[in-house]
């Protein structure tokens, strides 16, 4: 383990998916969406410190969420939690990390996480983060982390690598371009084609080439966060910062930096990866019963039911009947019942209710 | 309003019907079944204020129910609830009362009547117990009020009554039999035939009358409870009653009295009425929305709901999407889903998750 190797942990998110379980008082990483006792950020932040120092940890949040991350991480320290006043995106929250951890050390190499996907055989995926610095700590490289996609979903961006004869899963390849959710049709070709990965959201790179790029690519970010670094580290960073962010342009760091510069590299990696988007891709990872039920709750008692999620707290008892493929999901006194193949609706079911 | 009258409610009923509902600890007749505001109790109890002068009410329940009666029906003194200390079904409670109103007044005509019914058209209900009563004082008949059938249904019990050629409904006529629930065939017998009426449970009768019936056909109750009257109405009446129901016999006021006399008359009751055995006949009494689902809960949001009832507590949010045929019910921190069709498993269900 390195002493140069960071990671930041974004936690800012407000998750308006998986509601009634997620709120934006309470957004999905901090909730144990699988029910195996730890949160999604207390998952993401053990993955990381099995690679970083946990030293070199940081979790990027909303100052909302402050109290949440303290108490779901007891272990962190009040300095490694980087909070943004107002919501402006991944981008401004990567400059201001990046070069608060430049500023620490030159020679930092920083892995930036969500903090509320999931990601299997983590073995592997050490891996793809091993193949990935050493790309962004050698070439001076931005580097994503690409997915194999499995399906041709829509609701993933994809990342499109020129296809030379010796890139092989694992391997690192230059990226050609980024493309934002496909429709169906675009999709298929893209998976036919072979060399269209799913964008994990997950990067790394040297702390100073992503500055180098905010001053090539995000002058007015760069200019807010990078240009002076006075305040960082010391007691003047949080009102540096909360006005930084205030001015700060509202944009994601996908479309400020990795879009546009020609330095991104993609691991074609091979880890189990979800963004647990949705209802469906939660069930895909939950366990089964007999009839193919994925079931969180100590007192749920079923009868006639088949191919349902449903999650309910520990406490509450629930009698099902008759039921088959709906999603069921208590919280917080709030109740869903749900077809599945209506899941898209929930949005615009959501607005209806003014939840 | 004549001093002479009297009115006994049944309210010691375990009800495992509506789970969840109600509870042994909750019984039906202490729930707002229908969502209006007043419990069945409350509801019964209204509606024989109306009918007898209020202190000539009383409540028959378990001592387990009484704080529940007492906090449903504030204005109840505690000499007004009698109480059974063990379950020993109607007959004895009958006894009871009977012999402590005959000892208040022996010109006493009781009317007795279950506490978790739901009668409709109060007025025809107060014409129904006029004609009772003119019977029950006049000829000394034990009377009961017969409900005309609107279908076959196997829950109810029938009463067979004599086809005279002036046999009209509202009118009371002599009991020819009393039959327990039937099976398809003979309750589609019993409809077609015309002189068989749903028992609803209600009757009325002299004190004086029943006491003597009890002397004539259950000599064991009668010694327990109606031979030695002088506890009742003194500070001794608990411990003698609480002794006497430990030694009676378990027996239903139909199998111990009403089935063996030959003076039983029934009245061709006209009121709409309801045992509000099954979700399925309470919802025949609930509103519906445009959708034909009946809705109690005041944050219940439906999405291409039809044929549903939907219980919950007013501070629940819920959202039910997709569902038709099916009954919500939350009560307790308990949850039920259940498709309509399947509501006779609903005791078995119980029964196999020990609830």
């Amino acid at each position: 383990m390195s002493k140069n190797h960071y990671a930041v942990i974004m936690a800012g998110g407000v998750g308006s998916r998986f509601w009634p379980l997620s709120t934006v008082e309470h957004p999905k990483q901090f909730i144990d969406v699988l029910g195996v006792g730890k949160t999604l950020l207390q998952m993401t932040y053990e993955r990381m410190c099995g690679i970083v120092p946990k030293e070199n940890i940081f979790i990027l949040t909303n100052k909302k969420y402050v109290t949440l991350v303290k108490d779901q991480i007891p272990s962190i320290e009040l300095r490694q939690i980087l909070t943004e006043s107002v919501r402006r995106n991944t981008a401004p929250c990567i400059a201001y990390a990046a070069t608060k951890i430049l500023k620490m050390n030159a020679e930092a190499c920083m892995i930036v996480s969500p903090s509320d996907h999931l990601i299997l055989k983590e073995k592997d995926f050490q891996t793809s983060i091993d193949t990935a610095i050493n790309s962004a700590q050698n070439n001076n490289r931005i580097v994503t982390l690409g997915i194999q996609p499995s399906r041709p979903d829509t609701g993933y961006g994809y990342i499109e690598f020129s296809k030379g004869s010796n890139v092989i899963a694992g391997e690192v390849t230059n990226v050609l371009q980024f493309r934002e959710k496909p429709n169906k049709e675009t999709a298929e070709l893209f998976i036919r084609s072979g060399n269209f990965y799913w964008n994990s959201g997950i990067f790394v790179w040297k702390a100073s080439t992503i500055v180098a790029a905010f001053k090539h690519y995000q002058k007015d970010i760069f200019e807010l966060f990078c240009a002076d670094n006075t305040a960082y580290n010391t007691d003047k960073e949080q009102y540096f910062i909360d006005e930084a962010f205030e001015n700060s342009p509202d944009i994601s760091i996908d479309y400020a930096i990795l879009e546009k510069s020609d330095s991104v590299d993609i691991v074609l990696a091979s880890f189990d990866w979800s963004d647990l988007g949705t209802w469906k891709s939660l069930n895909e990872h939950l366990p089964k019963d007999t009839f193919n039920n994925s079931i969180i709750g100590e007192n749920v008692h079923t009868f006639n039911v088949k191919n349902c999620l449903i999650s309910v707290p520990k406490e509450k008892t629930i009698l099902i009947d008759g039921l088959s493929g709906y999603i069921v999901v208590e919280s917080d006194n709030t109740l869903m019942i749900l077809k599945q193949s209506h899941e898209q609706e929930l949005k615009n079911y959501l607005k209806a209710i003014e939840v």
